[in-house]
């Protein structure tokens, strides 16, 4: 198994990051999920926007004194100047900065990867689309669910037709760390979540719903139509939702459920999808990932293994070690990471964007933009019925 | 534990049945539950409005040929003669003649246990309420699921407070046996529930969703106001719904979210609560019911065994056997059979109804009416806010 | 599903009982089994040893006043001398009463269903095998896990060849509630049951190992040859033991092992068994007795389900209500009530005992009763190999 | 939470490896492993004693080409004159070369991390502790298991006193993979591990067996004295046992099982151990690693889990991300890695070996050889009680 994964061939790509200095948890997962597969070498970085930490981020992390940048702009201007300069550059701030980090890196020519949700707005999602399609630079999301082997193999049973049509969908991504007031304690991952100026219009629905809307779209290739949302917030004195309650009507009839929740007590990172279609239903969590529940219209239910006699090609791509040595979260993300590799190292020999890899791009920022969009919009109408934009 | 069940002195209360006969899937399990506790003995029947089924099916239960009924109307008036008469009748025809058939006993002073819903309009449940309450007669619903036991504890554990206010209720009831076209195939079942000349206006939402709903109400003690219903009838050629995704509102700002189906293939009998309060969070589901999942806010989750050491003393009353030595659905449909006999041998001694017992009651039985019919109404309105009558 | 049980026609067989009175846990269970399936009616009983108690338990159950007996065998005696005498008795003492009770009631020509292990020698066993053929009277031994319908799925699919040869079996029972001293606070049910007078020479190894001993051979149909068993008494003062480990070596070759503990905290009855063959292997646990995991060679493992698409006559014969549906203790024990209904019926007709049910009987007492002397003997020889008698 | 691992500083310990060359398994893991926290840089090889292999498959790695070796001697010699020689080395390759390729390096000092089990004798495993006791080499056995935090959490459980005395411990190490003649359709894998010429004298007990004798000592902390193996080759020609079941003594009085099987068709990697202590109870199965399961002796199941609220320093220390993103296999391995650098670089300053990391060592090494050998030494001799050498 693996033999995508295991065939990569030296050298590494150089890679800088924007955000992700001490204090912070995603930037870690990036750099851990870059290092797995030996495909990344990490020599340049604006990992925080104050001096100090950024210095001290980028020394702990073994930089070279010149690649330790404050300003994201100036290490995009720098590092395109050089001859070892960075190749692609892994975008892991807060939200809200997102877009001008992507705009200035986007401009220089340097491949993308990038947190979600992409942008704030859906104009500022459009603007980078367009912006990368012309500069011909790989955009890679983040939507590190979609690097499960399981994930996989659901999506390509679907593609498959082992489902048959599709009729129901149920994704839920339910967290209980927000159920107390935990941004006021100085928690730093809970404030910039809570904060519009940072997070943007959603909280739960753009942290953890987009994830669980982006999934549901991923394995089933379902085009959602519109949705209607109940949001939130529990918390007394909570500025963005903490709970969010979603009908969705994809094209062509199918109906779905997504139910995305910070203040559910007793989950930590539960993010579930079921599948319903004619001829069977899948069902995942992300907390147990090795394992895809399969039910054929007229049989038992079949736990189908990572790496075992059920899983299929699309999933064996992305698995390094065998069944039931479970690979994780950390796996996972690194095979998003391993698939932008091959994407970048396409396009560096100019091969079109098109090609066997399914990592989640900047078509998937857009539509997650406008999932927020729709859900803080329905919501502000009674949670009655509106249209995502496409 | 069980003391109060075990405690039962005779003599046995005298039972009659309408519905239930040969081919009835419900008659059975009514018989069962009615007898494990040794409270009832079935001793007349309107089994079948077929004579030769009502007859053959009586003979088979070793019912005394003159109370073998045809029509419960007979059976009502002559049983009502009798000085060895039936004192409580089990009703478990389909929905459409629930009203007729109660009215009938209930004029005759002989209480009543009653299938779900109760009827197929507000203003029958309405006028059974008003009619049993003069004529002092017990009017029990089989919601069995309350009838488990780790029911009880959730709603115990609800109403002294260890979840705290109440923020978010998660239901769901999951059948697939519906998935395709069954009821062409002769299938006594799925024909009449398809029907809505004799299910009413709701397929899955009547059937199964009235059980969710009211497990949602029974443990949490929340009242809904609201809702909003998007229901689908995958199966080609269906005329009630077969899944529906419901959005709840409840007085006092806590929020909900039903799903009901009986497309969705993998489930046999898939009924779930998840309740989430700002201290803890409660996890029960019927298909392994003997255990009860609890986690309060800051500690890890416990699995809350049926007889087990923090199961309280709610759970204890209609536990029969300990820890570890399942108890299933027999036992919960028992144990609303056993309160039953409660609520009548107290009726019959005059005491007023309110009493220590927890079973679903008529009041139960319009709330569900009101359910399915704002579900139905919400749908026929784009799936926007109804409220709900009371 | 459930044809033969719902089948069955009136009258009821005429039942005694001795043990069972108040304070007991087994006698009750005896009774709700018997009732469910309503083929017995409970009218005699011996039911203490105690005369007050006998007196006050047969009262509460609504006995005749002359059918109250505080002796056994003159219970037998009368009650053979009736037109309208108990056609079965069930023994549900502690186990040293079994062997006199039963040859009481042998002699007057009554069936006997008896609790395990059915006597404390094996001569003892061996004298009640030869009276009940000679007298042609019907013993049906209560190893309960044996009506369980996913054991009978396992042991179909077994002689079905689905394993193929069986190389291993796993048996475990595992239970917490004597983990402490428990037998000096005036807990009935731990004081006879580590009592050697009263249980005799085995405590875990009788109590439970047996049932565990029993389920391996009923479902492999492996004929144990040879063990070596470590006993301990963990708990300070005790003098059977509270734990046992045991290797099992079965003729042809198949090899097991079997743990039984009563100080294993965090199980309540843990009867757990696990076979492995050459094509396939099961596993199935007492807690959650409707699923039954299969694992072909080389395909996924699969959850059958009671009354599921997969689940074949052998269960549906003592299935009582739909798949989803959680059928628990009490209907596999009413399950072995049924059957033993349907022995003595063909009994009394004056078939051969050999028939279409697949209840444990006598000659599984006599394994039962061999088992655990091999164990006793083997851990008094250092935990060394010893051979079971036959 | 992960402080210990995160804060890990530049520069990288330079690290050689013998074996893991191309078609094996277990060297991609380590170097993964040893990639994931970045404490280490892979610049040498003797990668397979294939002069064609060796060179491949350290081409592919990115080693210099003066850097790749075919003997592991001369690696161990050109290396400890090199200024920027490796200081560490992995030896992955089978068993029976463990011995010699140690050897060659600690004569020069340089580390060792090393697979299990260490050595095919007692003495080969003696002489290695010596050699590296008295050369300061720090020598860790890659019993990756203990690298599982829930492991870790599990362990400081017993040593805090929240069990009590252990009484049972119930290990089972259970793969079904072998359950066919694989060795004979060319899976190397297969092969020498079925050899007694590579892979020693024990079959599933050396290649599986230790893992759960260590892992079942590590937690407990129990020394095992004497123990009865009863050892099966069931697939026909096979020449090591592919099954066996132990029973264990301990040191005090503890008894254990252990079951190790490559035939049990249904698991995969199905390690999983239970302790069981006169105040409480654990439950841990490497499938589902992040969850620890315990039950303390009067209350109910809880579920710890990795980085949640009950999880204690132990884990934390080995934890890299938030709970409910699961840790696998990789990075259990890979804190096994980071705790041999700090050994190494504490062993570098002259520190003694003890400290603050609980890394599998030498001592380790020669224990599971002694099991090893008391397991076939049992059951040449009837599968009969031994003592372990110590």
């Amino acid at each position: 198994m693996g033999d995508f994964i295991a065939a990569a061939p030296p050298p590494r790509l150089r890679l800088g990051m924007v955000g992700g200095g001490q204090g912070a948890f995603i930037g870690g997962v990036h750099r851990m999920a870059a290092r797995l597969d030996n495909e990344f070498e990490l020599v340049a970085g604006a990992l925080s926007s104050t001096a100090d930490r950024a210095l001290a981020s980028g020394q702990e992390l073994g930089l070279a004194p010149d690649r330790i940048y404050v300003s994201f702009e100036e290490m995009a201007r720098k590092e395109a100047q050089r001859d070892d300069g960075i190749e692609v550059v892994s975008i892991v701030t807060p939200n809200h900065m997102h877009f001008a980090a992507a705009e200035a890196f986007i401009r220089q020519g340097i491949h993308i990867i990038c947190d979600k949700p992409v942008t704030n707005t859906l104009n500022e999602a459009r603007r980078l689309k367009e912006m990368a399609a012309s500069a011909r630079v790989a955009f890679v999301l983040t939507h590190n669910y979609a690097g499960y082997p399981m994930v996989r193999q659901a999506r390509a049973m679907v593609q498959g037709g082992e489902l048959g049509t599709i009729r129901v969908v149920q994704a839920e991504y339910a967290q209980g760390w927000l159920s107390q007031r935990l941004e006021d304690t100085g928690a730093k991952q809970a404030e910039w979540r809570t904060d519009p100026s940072r997070a943007g219009a959603g909280g739960s629905v753009g942290d953890i719903g987009t994830h669980a809307f982006h999934l549901a779209g991923y394995v089933t290739g379902l085009q959602a139509e519109s949705l209607a949302a109940d949001l939130d917030s529990f918390v007394p004195g909570r500025r963005l939702d903490d709970n969010a309650h979603i009908m969705m009507r994809y094209a062509g009839g199918a109906k779905g459920m997504i139910w995305t929740s910070q203040v559910a007590i007793g989950h930590e990172n539960g993010l579930r999808l079921r599948v319903y279609g004619e001829k069977g239903a899948l069902n995942w969590a992300q907390e147990d990932p090795n394992y895809l529940w399969f039910t054929p219209v007229d049989g038992s239910t079949r736990r189908i293994t990572r790496a075992g006699p059920e899983a299929g090609e699309a999933s064996a791509r992305i698995s390094r070690i065998p069944a039931g040595h479970p690979e994780g979260y950390l796996e996972g993300f690194a095979s998003i990471y391993s698939e932008a590799a091959r994407l970048i190292r396409g396009a560096q020999k100019g091969e079109a964007t098109a090609n066997d890899v399914s990592v989640p791009g900047i078509d998937d920022g857009f539509e997650g933009v406008a999932f927020i969009k729709a859900c803080v919009r329905s919501n502000s109408q009674g949670a009655n019925w509106v249209r995502l934009e496409h």
